[in-house]
């Protein structure tokens, strides 16, 4: 590893026999975790309604927050007063946060976050003022005031906060960009990736490690322009990023390839994605972190997680779970999942009880803990497809 | 204690030498607690954001659920089928359910509960249908539906339900009804009692206690006629109820010499009633549990429960927070009251987490229970005149 970077490690502890997956051994100042390993989603420093005691008592290894909302509010110079995102969030584990790109481009260009995330167009406000090599000036959602991010503050504002785990800032991109665009963006990124690493550089105390993006949209050869720049960048980490064309498919089919132009010895988030279809596909092709709203979204929604349920997800809105008793999940080892049924669950939704949202965002999360720990063991004993056949069902019709 | 109640007991540990105030213990099927003690309010099942386990953890003693709500939704056979409220709300301690009375008539007569808590008036549809001596009919909010409920339903209904302590039927009277109207309605509630204690002895299987409920609105002589009559039913407990007159200090003038009467040997509960000056008010009468939305509402609205505050209340919306490292209490004995900062609370109340009514709740449980613990030392070491110094506070000008 890079003597920028003193304090973290990442080993393979065994590599699969049949695809890039394996498994690893991530470590921070704030502990370790094994890889691949799901990071939850605390967007204002709170992970919706749980502390991180109740996180971590449901499973959770490591958290996020995100560094676009944290600098719109409360700022980093807040952060650092309330003692920085650990003290915040109570939470002694290792955190991550984004660059704070993402969120800027998504409310910049309407629609980006609906087509990254395959989701229907939702109508957003173009916040977007401008964005040139310098870095990209945009209203805040709070009082419209308007903010300046470049790579160097984007360093600034992530040491601030203090996580683990930091990412260079990046531009991304949507369908709405021609090829042309991808590519004089991407080469951007990395010109922002070397100005983040120098300003890494010049302030690091040893607590963080600077993981880099690789961008370049649905377009392979772009996707590996940028990953073989980025290797020789010095990262901690890597993570894929951006735009990846308009279906799950198109995902997949520029995720695998890129991966095995991606280097090996280090550490590979995947940004934003954890649906269970992308997660099996992302494990494959060496990926060893993910990060998601969805288990709390979900949660929100009143959907339960559990494993051998078409996209692992039950809707405890439908009126079939009205009076059931049968527990969350009866054979779970997590004592919620066994001790509320799926009756009172509707119960409390119905009821607009925040209960509901607090219980089922515990629940979810020891699933999707559970996930990832079955399928570290399938990679450890060479199963994953046994595992993979486990989570990924067909809906009966 | 009658033969209705064989496995109830409420023992006078030690009386206050200048007061009415005692130090007792109530005994139910699901363990006993000591009393002058709270009842925290989970009106559909459910402790706002709280697993049952969770307000254990901040100090709970005893919870309760509402009849009304239940009733409505899901209904005493969901109940039933769930397991009953002990289940249904992962709580092994006792659990007490109203009647339902306070709520129809609450939703009936517009404005009740707003007089009845000295609050400023809210706008609420009338809802009851029609009352009179065999029970009241009222529309459910749920879809409309015209639902009847006497006396017999009222014990039929808190028997699904399950709790360890229920409560007579009774009517709820308000400003809006005169002496004539106060008398024959207390009367009624009488005659109420008499049917819930008939149904209650018919059905009894020695798991559940039952309340009857003074009522006479500000009229000291209809209130003394009422105590005098309950004092002589079969009940296991009494409770303080209903209209008290506009302002604070009539409460207190009715409360006092109410409790002159009532019989000594029994526990007494006053009904929705929970600020810091009213519980020392009622503690000296004689009251030995307490209900109110309170702690759980007040987390939701951003403010902090504290001993030594004026009204025991910080409000952490206020700007003076941002940024701000104090612990929500420095000296509290529970973990989560040092850990989270007024500033990370500022914040997440900011961000509309979910998060900061989650942790405020436990946190305003906690420092509940500490007042409660406070004032049973209080009596115990006849300090409670110190006690109260310390707590009821006037605000610095």
């Amino acid at each position: 590893m890079s003597a920028l970077y003193p304090n973290f490690k990442f080993d393979i502890v065994k590599p699969c026999t049949e695809s890039r997956a394996r498994l690893g051994r991530l470590v921070t100042p704030h502990g370790a975790i094994d890889t691949p390993n799901f990071i939850f989603c605390g967007t204002h420093a709170g992970l919706r309604s749980m502390t991180g005691e109740e996180a971590k008592a449901a499973g959770a290894d490591i958290v996020l927050a995100n560094t676009y909302h944290m600098l719109v509010r409360p700022g980093p110079d807040i952060v650092r007063k309330l003692g920085g995102l650990h003290k915040m969030m109570v939470w002694d584990g290792p955190i991550m946060t984004d660059s704070g790109g993402f969120q800027i481009f998504v409310m910049g260009y309407e629609g980006t976050s609906d087509e990254i995330k395959h989701r229907g167009k939702t109508q957003t406000k173009k916040s977007l003022i401008k964005i040139n090599e310098e870095g990209a000036w945009f209203y805040s959602y709070m009082g419209g005031e308007k903010i300046h991010l470049t790579p160097e503050k984007s360093m600034d504002v992530q040491r601030a906060l203090g996580a683990d785990l930091i990412y260079q800032l990046d531009e991304c991109t949507s369908s709405a960009h021609g090829k042309n665009y991808h590519a004089d963006s991407m080469r951007m990124s990395l010109r922002w990736g070397d100005r983040c690493i120098k300003r890494f550089a010049e302030t690091s105390d040893g607590t963080q490690a600077l993981y880099g993006i690789v961008q370049g949209g649905n377009y392979m050869d772009l996707r590996t322009e940028s990953a073989q720049r980025i290797n020789e960048q010095d990262f901690f980490g890597m993570a894929i990023g951006g735009y990846f064309g308009k279906s799950k498919s198109e995902l997949h089919d520029i995720v695998a390839p890129t991966m095995e132009i991606v280097r090996r010895d280090r550490p590979v988030h995947m940004l934003g994605i954890g649906h269970v279809e992308d997660i099996f596909a992302g494990v494959r092709a060496g990926i060893d972190t993910f990060d998601c709203v969805e288990p709390t979204r979900l949660a929100g929604h009143g959907t339960m997680l559990l494993k051998g349920q078409p996209r692992m997800r039950i809707n405890l809105r439908n009126s079939k779970y009205r009076g059931d008793d049968t527990p969350l999940d009866p054979d779970s080892a997590f004592h919620i999942s066994r001790q509320y049924t799926r009756g009172t669950l509707h119960h409390l939704i119905q009821a607009q009880e925040p209960l509901a949202e607090h219980v089922l965002s515990m629940h979810n999360v020891h699933v999707t803990m559970q996930l990832f720990r079955e399928i570290r063991e399938g990679i450890r004993t060479d199963t994953l497809d046994d595992v993979q056949k486990q989570w990924i069902v067909e809906a009966k019709i």
